[in-house]
């Protein structure tokens, strides 16, 4: 297993750690650092998510009462939302039936009369907007190795759908349908199957080309398989063939279910309380955030990134929204952009080159993580194990910021998607996070 | 697309063409042959086969008559069968029902009073010992592009297994059930989908690290996500679960499929009638038969190598089989063996080094062919496309050797698969056909 290097040569680096921390640390400190951060990867690796059911979001998640909408990313307030995040909140307004019009909805929302809140803050993450209204169904993914759950809502397919702000009736009209007929279906299907566990699926993906960011084709066929018995079990008739339609074409289907995966992994290592590892990195569409292992559960931020990369035709970077969603988490545990090598065909569509260019990236992303998960490895890099572990040293220290495949969301609400690409995680997020350690250690 | 640098360097070479073909060939005949060749490739890649039911062998296999069982490869005289080959026909002779036991199946084996017959000779392709008798189920695949049908029998999984020579109660039953209840399920539901095209699923496959060969993972999952709809319309209850069930088991389902494929394009390229390509590899567990595109039905033989490669624990090389089975269709066509860089998991599984061995491997067998497929293409190559038209001149002249993925059968019927491994189609067959070029075209 991978043990990064450069930590023992960072010890009694004066100057690098009086940067890094304010002060000049000590070796006693610095070794402490690096035995709890090896608590937090190994916390983060016996994590067992496995994907339980399906149940209404206002059921199920922790807090999520009354007129509260989720969000993705850090807390933000309505002034710094971003046109997508917005137009999904309306959307999400009509849907629960809190207001008769997508106007009316967003009169209530410049109100103040719906309450606000992170996913994150409700073991909960969400892609894009990550906009997550009571009755929404959501995957309930559970910790079969701890106690924690997670939440994430279903993907929605591509097309006009929430996450990018979407709010017509053809979106309203699909999570109609999720909540009536295709969660109920699903979740009934779980139950029965008494579980699927993730991490297998995910192994199994990266496998098949996946990085499970920009790309689930395989997880998601992989889950297909997995819960078809039960589907077939638990539903018939249309209802069955819709839901097999449904999957079927839904290639990112299981980013999802990896975010709920991921945010499982990520607060498991969170728990441990100690060390400089990232275990949660997020978006908003206005700020950055990440939260750190030793620094409780204040978010790090910085002004988010507008992402580079490929535009559909007709679009360009001037069409962009700023970098938005919970879906990060993959990358938290070391999928998405921090693999890029176990997905040679999301390199290109990404625009990070060719497939020696994401060895190249691969192999300096190594430099700011603090160990490596044999549990997942990648084919063409003769079975090498996916990285784990950010640490806030290493980024501050190098420079070298984690780097994230994402969807592009036009700036305008309900245009939709208009390329992939990667943003990296903003450096400030991480000086500052260093400088707060730097003041807990300081003796 | 690729077009074989070496051809135009070849053209005038006195001395190796003198070799090759017993004469010192012309400019016109060789041009005349590169141009064929180019239409025999354009053939096989314009081919477009599509799956579109299942039947018994005996209803739809052009004259799978009476007492006829048919095997892999080239023709093979009872008394060169080897042991996993007769263990199979005995199983077939059983399951036919013409026999009572297997020690009178054995008995009409001897007696010559069954048939045999290859199956490249009735439009047919089988793995391992190929064995397909009337009352089996086999795939019906069709060339919308062309006239052409092909057929394959069903994967029936790993174990004992009658492709390795099984014929206990457990694998008869398996085939009585594929009979009464799975293949017709199966055909129901391949009807009722109006054909499943074959091209876009191997593409698909290859980005997802099959080679389809050793690996067909990915494209038996997107086989079943395709058949899906349609399979729980055709059936339910138990068949519905059952057939599930085995589908989602079988990861090797796809590879009797692509074969059918691999008949289709392989033969469509032989239809020109024309040139020096490769159009079908095939073992029998004794000799490695090739059909040349200019050469008409006839089988350039040699002796058949036995793998090298990778043995279940408990076994080594003395335990396997000589090489056999129609499956190096798949290499004809540029899968397999010869495309190892799309498949990182199978070149290690196969013992044939590392990932950038398997690079090096492709980059020489680039020197045996005559183009490559565009529609096909290798995503850790950054797209790069596979190999299509193996020359027999490249062959010959170069002695690089196509090479072929296989499973590695016990040489005792039943034992099953001992391990994985590579074989190479033996040289003499290649220079054989070149000598028989030669004869046609001397002026």
């Amino acid at each position: 297993m991978l043990e990064r290097p450069w930590l023992p040569r960072l010890a009694g680096d004066d100057l690098l750690y009086r940067r890094l921390f304010g002060f000049a640390g000590t070796e006693a400190a610095v070794a402490r650092l690096d035995e709890a951060n090896q608590r937090v990867v190994q916390a983060m690796r016996n994590a067992d998510p496995v994907a339980v059911g399906i149940q209404p979001a206002g059921k199920v998640v922790p807090g999520l009462e009354g007129r509260m909408i989720l969000h993705a990313g850090p807390p933000l307030d309505f002034a710094n939302m971003s046109d997508p995040v917005r137009g999904a909140a309306a959307g999400a307004v009509l849907f629960e039936g809190w207001a008769d019009s997508l106007p009316q909805a967003d009169e209530l929302l410049r109100a103040g009369a719906i309450t606000f809140d992170s996913c994150h803050h409700h073991d909960a993450v969400g892609p894009m907007g990550g906009i997550t209204s009571p009755s929404m169904p959501v995957f309930v993914v559970q910790d079969r190795a701890g106690k924690r759950n997670a939440f994430c809502t279903l993907n929605e397919g591509i097309g006009a759908v929430m996450r990018f702000g979407a709010n017509g009736p053809e979106v309203i009209n699909r999570l109609n349908w999720f909540k009536n007929e295709f969660g109920p279906a699903l979740g009934a299907a779980l139950r029965r199957s008494g579980g699927i566990p993730l991490k297998p699926i995910m192994a199994k993906a990266l496998l098949m080309g996946d990085e499970m960011h920009q790309r689930n084709t395989a997880a998601s066929v992989l889950f297909y398989q997995a819960v078809m018995p039960h589907l077939v079990a638990a539903c018939s008739g249309d209802a069955l063939l819709r839901a097999i339609r449904f999957l079927g074409e839904t290639e990112q289907f299981f980013l999802n279910i990896a975010m709920a995966a991921g945010k499982i992994m990520g607060d498991t290592g969170h728990d441990v309380g100690e060390g400089s590892v990232v275990t949660a990195m997020c978006r908003n569409g206005y700020e950055f955030g990440i939260r750190v292992s030793g620094l409780g559960n204040k978010w790090w931020k910085a002004r988010v990134n507008t992402p580079k990369g490929m535009y559909f035709s007709g679009f360009s970077e001037a069409d962009a929204n700023p970098d938005l969603g919970d879906s990060a988490i993959v990358e938290t545990i070391g999928l998405g952009g921090m693999c890029l090598p176990a997905s040679p065909a999301v390199i290109g569509f990404v625009g990070a080159g060719g497939f020696r260019k994401g060895v190249a990236i691969f192999e300096e992303l190594q430099g700011i993580v603090v160990s490596s998960n044999p549990g997942w490895t990648i084919p063409a890099l003769d079975g090498r194990a996916t990285l784990i572990g950010i640490d806030i040293r290493a980024v501050a220290a190098t420079g070298v910021e984690p780097l994230i495949n994402t969807g592009i969301a036009h700036k305008v609400a309900g245009r939709g998607q208009v390329g992939a690409g990667t943003v990296t995680a903003p450096l400030g997020c991480f000086e500052a996070a260093c400088q707060e350690l730097g003041r807990k250690l300081q003796p």
